[in-house]
This record gives C-alpha cells, structure tokens and sequence, in this order.
C-alpha cells in the first residue's frame, strides 16, 4: 500500500522510516519497523565506533533480512565521530541506506556512492533541500518546526515547507516533524512528500529501550508540552517541558555560555533518564505530535495502524464528493 | 466537489474560507470568494460601526446573493467595538454567519443564536476548541502557529493542533495557518478538518484593496521571511520581516513598554503601507503559506486552482497502491 518512488528505491513494504534517535534505535527498534515493512535506522552515534557498529548492524540482521539504514549525525561535537570508519562498516556490513544529518554530507558522498549506498539528508530549509539534490544525494529529509530534536532555527512548519521543498528538488522528499499516524500519512503524501519519516511514535512503543515510566508520561502529555532550548546557541533542540528545561532556558536568558550550558544538556543525562525513568534528571527530546500519542504498541501495531487509518482516510476523501 | 458538514451547515459550495483581514476584506474581496464558491467574510473592525458595518454588507450584498459572513475580533482594544451594535446590523441586514475571536464570545451567544446566526470561533488551542464547542458555538477555527496574525503563544503547528482538535470536539473544525493550495485543502481534510480559512492566499489576489507593489513582493518571498513579535505582551503576532518588525523585536529585547511599542505596531501604519505600497512605514500580518504563494490572481482563479489541483492530488492519492 502507498507504494512511491521512496519505497521502489528503497525495496520496503510502506513509505515509513523511523528516525535514528539517540540511545532509542538499537537493533530491535531498528528490526521491528524493517520486520513491520517501514525502515528501520540505527542510530550510529550510540555505537560511535567502527567495530561497535559493527556489531549491532550485524545484531540487527540477525533479527530481519528487511533491508535497514544507519543514520550518522554530522554535527561538531566535542569528541567527533570517525565517519569514514562507520561508513566503513555500513559498507562492508551490507546495509544500503545511511541517513545523514547536521551538516552537508558532500565530503562522504564518494565513498557512500562507490558502496552503492543510498543516501537520505536531513535538512530543516529548502536552501538546504537544493543543495542536498546539488550534491547528489538520494533522497531529502524535510524537517519541520514541530520535530523532535533540532529543528534549526526558521521556524517554519512542516505544512509550509514539505511543499515548498518538494517544488524545490526533484529527489524524493520525506516529511519529518509532526507525523505520528494515518490522517497524517495521507497529508505528507498529499503535500508532495514520498514517505513519513517518524522519531517521537517509534519512541513510544513496545520495542523502544526506555523505562515504561516515560513512555507512560508521554502518553499523556498535551501537544503544547514541548519546548525549544539552546536557540542561544544557534543549536535548538526541541524537549519535553521539564524543570531541566527550564533551568536552561532561565540561564539563556541570563546569557550563559556553552560551558554553563553543557552539564545540563548532557546526552548521559538523557540516557539516565531513559534508564530511571527519571523525568527530572535531563532534557529528553521529544516532537510536538507526542500530544497525538496515546497508547504504547509494538512497533508492528504502529505500522498496521498507520496503514489501516490511511487507508480509510483515503476512502473518506473519496466519498467528499 | 468536497462537500463536507460545513459547506451543508454555510450553503456554499468550496470548502474554502476567507478569513477576516483588517482593510482588506471589504465588500469587493467578499463577494468575490463568495461568488466563487467559497465563504467570503467582511472585516467589522474595517467598518467598525453598526451604520458602516450596515452599509458595508449592502454593498456587499448588491455584489453577490452567495452566502457570506462578518468578522467581529473580541480582543481587547483602547477603542472597544460596539459589539452588540455590530450584532444587530449583522442580523437586520439577514447576515447568517459570524467569525469571532480574540475572546470567548460566549456573552454575545444568546443574541447570535436568536438571530439563527452560526458562530465560527477561531482559537489557538484544543483546551479553546473544547470551549467553543461546550458554549453552543457552531464551529471552530484552529489557528496553527504558521498563520498570519495572532498564533497564540504555544507555537503548535497546524499537522499537530488540528488533527488534536478534531479527537477533542464534535462540531465541524475549520483548518488555518499555512493553507494556500489543492495539496494544503487534502491535507486539511485527510487531518480530519471539513473545510480551510485562508488569509494569505487571499491578500494575494486581484481583488484585495492593497497596493500592487506589496503583492508582487509578497510573491518573491521565501517561507522564512515572516516573523512573531510582541511575543513580549503575549499578544504574538506574525508578520512579515521588515525594518519596522526588527525594530520591534529589538526594542522588546529591551523591555519596551506597551506605550513605546504601540506607534510601531499601529493599524493605521499597516493601512498606509497597503495604500502606499511602502513596505518599511508599518508591520504587515501575513503567514508563513507566503512562501507558496507565487502569483496574484484574480479570486475565483484561486479557487478553482485550489478545488483542480486538489482534484488531481485526490486522484494521485488514489493510484499509489
């Protein structure tokens, strides 16, 4: 069902992609939604080595033989990534799609191409979205204000600039940011989009590895219960309202400095919060569209339900005559 | 072609809205959505009493026998509108539907009501939706954070706010704030809304009484050229970015007070720039859907785009087995 161009090249049953997400999307995440028919992404900075990952992509293929990706964030970070080792393993282990982020992936194209490895960029601007296609990448992940994680700092929603990027570019465009089920599966395919990329929903299902607790909280939180920090930094990252949250966006107001800033934004923190289901302990980044999610089903339910929902929504418009 | 509880409920034949644009939707841009299918709304706060208001729908009237609306804002102003003066106008001269926001109109209901008028309520947020349906409004307008104007101050988008609002009420809900086009009316309608009210796209017509300069400048603009001020006096507005909205901002990075802001922000000011076709004399409301707007037609062109293209996106939906 809803076979598109994203589907054709990427050889998978529905146009589904779960997001790579820190600490979240080890092997079984990663082999549930490729098992349910969606693509799987592993997240390659929590195995940020080259044998490490290596290891769990091979973990992950003894779970499916769906084909998988592997997303590698090209962001500065303090102990940076060693991305030609990671594509290394990526290539020699077989997967054939790597999701890219943070920065233009222009410098690792060569060697992603010579492996015959897909490659899907994650931007937040239609500049951006251009320049992806420019390069040469495969497919272009449109992010939205509303998403999970950083947004970059326009602001524009998903709703205004999914369109304005797939008029842009000719590659196949996904819709991330405020996606989490089959009414809004028809919107993306019908604002131009050729899949759902979806990181808060895989987040809470059965599969996910976080403390029940957190799952549970974010069930029942409202859509107005996310917030930006770090746009001080010219690094917005989107977040549940907690009291860490506010603490940072207090000491931004104060004009704190990286320094300052980084204890409380750790990504440890963020583990540690996963693993106590402690809420009060760190920034856990999360999606406006949390306010859509209700329930807590294994993987293959969220992808069965999306498809069933899309399905009648279709059959709804149908009859709007 | 896509009739819905609301094209029933309003006699009209698009499931397509004109918002309420101050100084712009008199009787000429009102009769002509009106007389193309859709629902035209006439701007009280432009003809701000009874006797104007009066006039205005004659004139209106005298241009169209299609049913259409009168906008009545309830924010709060330093010259507050007769509002139940404007309510009997409405009714004597056989008005049947009214668009309110800014406040819970619940106050001037019983008076609608008597009159048989539907009341449109336009909100920012499920828990106002949830409001509006439990006083006997008739619908609701879910304004999401990439409209024009006032997005309230919790920065929920659209994908997000609407598809909430229609698990939260009954009544027919009305999508606005980054809907310009057949993909954005599919969209509204897989998300669960029953129509689209539009400001932007139809600022940017033939009919609108703004200066020709402003709307070739608007069809040049990116998405990431509007921006939110007075988020200072939690009264958000967005509007586009010019020298006037940078000095906003900038001043109330200072503490500006309400009286150093307000000869910056006057409505007098966005009137002149409209005239004038001065874009740096006054702040200009517009949404961030701009960024898809790259043509200024003449009213009923819009809406059969709208309605063909939509059409075309239906059938496309329909083919991706």
């Amino acid at each position: 069902m809803f076979q598109t161009r994203l589907t054709k090249m990427l050889g998978i049953e529905y146009p589904i992609i779960q997001g790579g997400m820190l600490w979240l999307s080890g092997a079984e995440l990663t082999a549930a939604v490729s098992n349910a028919g969606g693509l799987g992404i592993l997240s390659s900075a929590t195995f940020p080595e080259k044998e490490t990952l290596r290891a769990e992509i091979r973990r992950t293929r003894q779970m499916t033989d769906k084909p998988f990706g592997v997303n590698i964030p090209l962001l500065p970070a303090i102990k940076p990534l060693d991305v030609y080792g990671l594509i290394e393993a990526i290539a020699e282990e077989g997967v054939r799609v790597v999701e890219t982020a943070g920065r233009s992936p222009e410098e690792y194209l060569p060697l992603l191409k010579k492996n015959g490895i897909k490659v899907m960029h994650k931007v937040t601007s239609v500049r951006f979205a251009r320049k992806a296609e420019a390069i040469g990448c495969d497919m272009v992940v449109i992010d939205g204000f509303e998403c999970a994680g950083h947004p970059g700092e326009e602001d524009v929603s998903s709703l205004v600039l999914l369109p304005a990027a797939v008029d842009a570019v000719s590659i196949p465009v996904i819709a991330s940011g405020g996606f989490a089920d089959g009414r809004g599966l028809i919107a993306a395919l019908a604002l131009g989009a050729e899949g759902i990329l979806m990181g808060t929903r895989f987040m809470v299902s059965r599969e996910a590895p976080m403390h029940m607790k957190i799952k549970e909280y974010l069930t029942g939180l409202p859509e107005t219960e996310t917030t930006l920090v770090l746009r001080s930094l010219r690094n917005s990252a989107r977040v549940i309202k907690n009291s860490v949250s506010s603490r940072v966006l207090e000491i931004e107001k104060q004009g704190a400095t990286i320094e300052e800033l980084l204890p409380l934004v750790s990504g440890k923190k963020e583990k540690e919060l996963m693993d106590t289901g402690d809420l009060e302990i760190g920034l856990l980044h999360c999606g406006q569209v949390v306010g859509l999610i209700r329930d807590i089903p294994a993987v293959a339910e969220i992808i069965n339900n999306i498809i069933a929902q899309a399905t009648e929504v279709r059959k709804r418009l149908q009859l709007q005559h």
